[in-house]
């Protein structure tokens, strides 16, 4: 999966780069660690960002962090920093080419023609590998949803009110993924 | 649904009172909101956290950021501050005297009798209110699990890795329970 702080979307909806959120990388990292990813991108360009999410890994595998908490390190060493979407997708298909693609976008916004998680679960059971984009601050840019083939269905709670963080929203994802709701049951 | 710092264990098993952590407080608030929780109780005894918390939850409440961000202000009413578990067991029976109560405290560690979230979701729809429980630092106490009626079922993923933050557990134990894997459908 993918965490993209750039292009990201601003409170009034304008495109930004958005910095960097510690806990981000250790929710993201813990629970894509339980829950199989392969690999955690840290999507951003800025060269201060980079520094500092290098900075927070290389604690937790190389350093202290990693000693103290071996779980930490486990899930740490899958993250990964990278300046483009596009970046990640030609090393994903780089690593795996002979297994298809399929990007796949999320949002909390409605639209037409989003993808179910029941029916991902079948496509990467089945036919390929997905990657998993997420946006960070108000959500991913236009320019970013265009780049994926798909737009995950959003996760609707009780009511009209949705405003979960990423974390949560990765967090969900993840488990309905793997832990899917119809046919293979629990 | 309660966030609990006191009783919790520390790394090496033993009863400690943990540290507020901020974002807990908004990912959680956000989730509550989005998954129709009805209130939020942070559990501390310390003076300390307890004025932190109220300045934080006040900055999005009466203060700036309710301006700013009107959504958050909406998650972060649900909140209150409540010195232990059973003082917000007791103030829930006194608002619902005649809905029976369940307290279900989560953890990740494997234990006998534990209750399905499709078991407890039936509970709920059918029969009463449900208070649900989570540790802070490395989970609850042996003292907090006691006085919980109930354990929920922990969280699997793939394979036996299971390390996932509270704010990741809390979402996706709101997610199941509102948006339940058999039976109605989503």
């Amino acid at each position: 999966m993918a965490l993209v702080h750039y292009p990201v979307r601003n409170r009034d909806g304008q495109t930004i780069a958005s910095a960097v959120t510690n806990l981000d990388i250790h929710d993201l990292a813990r629970a894509g660690r339980t829950f199989g990813v392969e690999r955690i991108f840290i999507v951003t360009p800025l060269v201060d960002q980079k520094t500092l999410v290098g900075q927070i890994v290389d604690h937790w595998i190389s350093g202290y962090g990693g000693i103290a908490n071996p779980d930490r390190k486990e899930a740490l060493k899958l993250v990964a920093i990278r300046d483009t979407l596009e970046e990640v997708r030609c090393e994903i298909l780089g690593r795996h080419p002979d297994i298809p693609l399929m990007t796949v976008a999320t949002t909390a916004r409605q639209s037409q023609g989003t993808i179910q998680d029941e029916e991902l679960c079948n496509w990467v059971e089945r036919e390929g590998n997905c990657l998993l984009v997420f946006g960070t601050a108000w959500g991913l840019s236009e320019e970013a949803l265009q780049l994926s083939d798909r737009i995950l269905t959003p996760i609707t709670g009780r009511g009209s009110y949705n405003h979960l963080s990423v974390r949560s929203a990765v967090s969900i994802i993840l488990d309905r993924l793997v832990n899917p709701r119809t046919g293979s049951g629990r």
